[in-house]
C-alpha cells in the first residue's frame, strides 16, 4: 500500500468505578469514592495496525480490570495519586508503550442529612460538578498532573455589562450595562515543578477562589471576568503555575413583554439553549 | 373519510423562564428563579383537525407568551400557585378548552458563598435536582395540584438486602444480606380535599422525609424502601392524601477481583447504566 | 402506620439484546436483530412492601435473563410476537402477577453496500427511527399488541399555512400561509379483535402512508395533517383499529435578515430546540 | 497581579442553520440544506481580558448573525466552500484575530418517497450521520480544509478476531476467532497542497470506501481495521493527503446461556454502553 501509519492510540474511556471503604466496625462512617476513568496509551504499535499482530496490545479491557484492581491501595487519598499509581502500571504492563494518559472524574455525593447530623452510610448525590485529573506519564520522564473542575454553574443578576464592541453591518446585538451572566466553568491547573502540592486542598482553595472572582468581579465581558477568575486562582494558590478557563455564555435574553403591553425591567428571561458563545482562556504565573 | 377525531390534546414543552426580583435598593439580595413549564389543553378541537379550521386554536407560541406575561405578578411564591394562575388564565383564554395541565420544574440554585458569607448576586447551580408541579384544572372544576420532586439521587452503603426471592431456571442473580442501594427517586403528592397547604412547608418536610426514611430503613428490596419513604411522607406532612414514588434501582455490582487473585470484600463495585431495575408505587393515607 | 399501599409495579428497563442469526454455511447472509427491551408487573406484591417478604418476587434480574432465553426461539419474526411469547412466561413464571407488559423498540440497521451490492456479514446503522411494539397480557385475558414507529423525522418546505387563529393580548405570533413544517413524529396503532395482522407488513403500510400524508397535505395545522396522517394509515391498514399520533412541532423561524439590510424570503431558517409544540391525537376507525 | 494571560480564543457554538433554495416555479424541486456552525477567533485580544476593553470584540451574536447573513450567496456547494467565505468574512470583519477556524456539520436529509417517487418539497431525516468540515485561516495564509465524516456507525457479524494479545496478571478476556465488531466512526481528512478537490465527491468516495474496508478486511483488531479503512480511503481518493480515523468499540458481549442451561453459538450478545474502547489513528499517503 502507498500508505504508512501516522500518530496513534488507544484506550478505555468510561471506566466506572465505586469504592467503599469501611472501619473496622463496619457501623462507623463509610467513606464513598465514584469516579469516571478514561485510558490512552501510545507507543510503539505499528505492527499491530500493519499486520495485525496483537502480541504487543494489552486489551483494552485489561485496563478496565487494572483500574478495579489498584483501586483499593491506591485511591486512598487524591484522584491524582491514584492516577500516578495508574499510569505507572500502564506503562510497566505495556512494554511497547511509550506514553500512558489517565483521565479521572470524581462525583461528589454529601452525607445525608438525617435528624440534623450526617449520616454514616447514607448520601445524597452532589450534581454536575466534578473534580478533575488528567496524568500523564512517559517512559522517559515522570508524571505530569493536570487537576480540575467541570461542571461548575454560576449565575449572577447584577454588575456584568456588555458594551463599547466592535460593530459591522451584521451586528444587531443591543450593549447593555446590566445583564445576567452566567455559565458552566470548566477549570484546570498545572503545577510548579518543584513543588509538592496537597491536590484536595489546591482544588478546595482554587474552587473558592472561582466563585469569589465569578461574584464580586466588576464584569465588561465574560473574557474579564475569566481573567480575573484566573488571577485570582493564581493568587489564592501559590502552587499553581498556570490555569486554563472554559466559559460557555449561557445566554439569558430579556424577553421582550413590550410587544405584549407590559414592562420588564430587567426581570423576565429566557434562557437559550444554543446557540451559545465559549470563552477559553490560559492565565499565567509571572 | 372512514375515520373520526378521537381523544387529542396540544400544547407547548420546553418554556424557560428565568426571573428575577430586585429590592428597591439594588444592591440588596436578589431572588432568582429557574423554570421549565410545559402547557397542555383538551377541548372541542374537532374543526382544527378534521376542517383546518383554526379559529378555536390559542396558539402554542402564545402559550409561551403567557407563562412569561404572567411570571412577575403570578411567581412570587410556590410553583403551584403559579401553575394554578396559569391553568385560569389558559381556560380563560381559550373557549374551546375544557381542560389545561401546566407542569412546572423549578430548578435549584444555592447562594455563591464569598468571604463565608452569601453572596446578594451571585448563585451557584444545584445539580439535576427539581421541584415539580403538575396542576390541572377543567371548565367545571377548580384546581387539582400535585406536588414533587424529581432526580433525588441517594445511595447507601449498610443496611440493604436482597434475597428470599423467587428463583426459576433463568435466575442466576445471587442472594445478598448487604448491597449498595441506589437510586434516582422521584416523587410526587397529591393533597387532602379541605387542606390549605403551605406548598413550599410540604416539599421541605417530604424530602427530609425522604431521604431519612431511605437512609435508616432496613432494606429487604427497594419496595420495602419505597414503602418505609412513602409512610414517611405520610408520616411528616399532615396535608398529603397519597404519594407516588418511582425509584429506578441503578445498580451497582460488586466487581469480581477474585479472577485476578485479589479479595473484594464489598469494597468495588461497578455502577452500570442499562438495564436498570424500576420499583414505582403508591402510599395512602388510610 | 397510618398508610396503606396503592397501585405498583415493578420491572427492568433497558435490556439490550442483540441477536445474529447464521445460516448452516456460515459464509452465507446472516440476519441481525438489534432491540431495547422494557418489562413490568403488576399483582399481588403488597406483602414485598409491607413486610419486606421477597417470595413472590420474580427478580428484575431475573426478567433480563428471560429476554436472551428466550430470543433464539421466538425471536425469529416480529417484534410483536417475542413480546407475545415474554409476557406469557413471566406470567407464568410469577404466581403473584396479575399482569405483564413489555416494551419492545427495535433499531434498524441496512445491509452494508459493498461494490454495489449488499453485503451478507456487515450492516449500517439506520438512525433513530425505531419499530415499537407494547404487549400487555393479564391473568384473565389474551394478550394485547400496540404497534409503531418512533423517531420518524418528517420536514415539508412548501403547502403548510398556520393563519386564522385565535388572538389575545398575548398573541404575537405571525400568521403565515408558507412555513417549514416539521416534527419528529411517533405513532402507535391497535388492531381490531378478530384480526390476524402480518405486523410488519402493517408497519411498511403505515410508515408509507404517514410520509405520503405528511408530504401531500394542503396543510392548515399540525392538527391537520396530524388528522390527515392517522386517516392515511386507517385508509391503507384494513387491520388497524386506531392510531394514535404524537407530533412535536420542530419549529423552523425565519431569520429576520431584514436587520442587517438583506432579504430573507423563506430562505433561511433557524432551527430551535425548546420550546416547541407538542401536537398529540388519536384517529379511530368508524 | 503577578499573573499574564496565555493562548485564548472565543467563539459561537451550535448556530443551526437550515437553507431552502426554490426554483423560479416554486412547484420544483426545493433543496434542504441543514447545517450547526461553530465558530472561534484567535488574536490580540489581552486587552479585552485585562482592561475590559471590548472595542476589538466582534461579538459571538454578529458571529451567528453572520453565518445566516451569508448563507444565501455562499452555501450553494460543498460546506467546505461556505467554510472559506466565512473564515475569510471573520477575519476582515475582525481587525485584531489573526486566525479563525469555522467548523460545520451537515444533517442529511432524504427525499420522502411518495408513490414509488421523491417528492419534491418532503424529506426525512437521515440520523446521527453528518458531514463535516473544519476550516482555518489565518491572516498570513489561505485556507486550511480538513472534511470528513461523523456518526458512521458500523457493524460486522464475521471475520473479526482478537487474540494473540499480550497478557498480564490482571488479564479476564477471552480470545476470540469470532466476535461482533461495532463502531460508531468519525474519519476526517487532508488533501495535497496544489490539489482541486471536489469535496463532495472526495466525501463520497471516502465513504465508500470506509464501508468497503470495514466489511470485507479480515480483521485481527479495530486498530487491524483502522488502517485498513485509511489506507482504502488513501487509495480511492487521489486528493486525499492523510486520514484520520477515531473507532469507538462499541462492545457486543456474547450472553452466558450456559449458566441457564442454554446453549449460545454466537447467537445472543448484549451491546453494551460503557466502558469502551477508543481506537484512533491516522494513515497517510506515502
Amino acid at each position: 500500500m502507498t500508505a504508512h501509519l501516522g500518530p496513534n492510540r488507544y484506550g478505555k474511556d468510561g471506566i466506572r468505578l465505586v469504592l467503599v471503604s469501611r472501619p473496622e466496625e463496619d457501623e462507623g462512617p463509610h467513606t464513598l469514592r465514584d469516579l469516571t476513568v478514561d485510558v490512552r496509551l501510545e507507543g510503539a504499535f505499528e505492527a499491530v495496525h500493519t499486520e495485525g499482530d496483537n502480541s504487543s496490545v494489552l486489551p483494552t479491557d485489561t485496563m478496565r480490570s487494572t483500574v478495579y484492581a489498584l483501586a483499593q491501595h491506591h485511591l486512598t487519598g487524591s484522584i491524582e495519586a491514584f492516577g500516578v499509581a495508574l499510569t505507572e502500571r500502564f506503562l510497566s504492563a505495556s512494554p511497547a508503550a511509550t506514553a500512558a494518559e489517565v483521565t479521572l472524574r470524581e462525583h461528589s455525593w454529601g452525607r445525608a442529612q438525617v435528624g440534623g447530623a450526617p449520616h454514616p452510610h447514607a448520601f445524597v448525590g452532589g450534581g454536575a460538578e466534578c473534580a478533575t485529573a488528567v496524568v500523564t506519564r512517559t517512559s522517559t520522564s515522570g508524571p505530569g498532573v493536570r487537576s480540575g473542575i467541570s461542571g461548575l454553574t454560576l449565575l449572577r443578576t447584577r454588575g456584568s455589562a456588555f458594551s463599547g464592541f466592535l460593530r459591522d453591518e451584521f451586528t444587531v446585538l443591543v450593549e447593555t450595562e446590566d445583564r445576567i451572566m452566567a455559565t458552566e466553568a470548566s477549570a484546570d491547573w498545572t503545577y510548579g515543578e518543584h513543588n509538592q502540592p496537597s491536590y484536595d486542598d489546591v482544588r478546595a482553595a482554587a474552587r473558592a477562589a472561582l466563585i469569589d472572582a465569578f461574584s464580586t468581579h466588576s464584569s465588561a465581558s465574560v473574557q474579564h471576568t475569566l481573567y480575573a477568575m484566573g488571577g485570582a486562582v493564581i493568587g489564592a494558590c501559590p502552587d499553581v503555575d498556570a490555569v486554563r478557563l472554559r466559559m460557555p455564555n449561557k445566554h439569558h435574553i430579556p424577553v421582550d413583554l413590550a410587544a405584549i403591553g407590559l414592562t420588564n425591567d430587567r426581570a423576565v428571561f429566557v434562557a437559550t439553549d444554543r446557540p451559545f458563545g465559549v470563552i477559553e482562556g490560559e492565565v499565567r504565573r509571572d
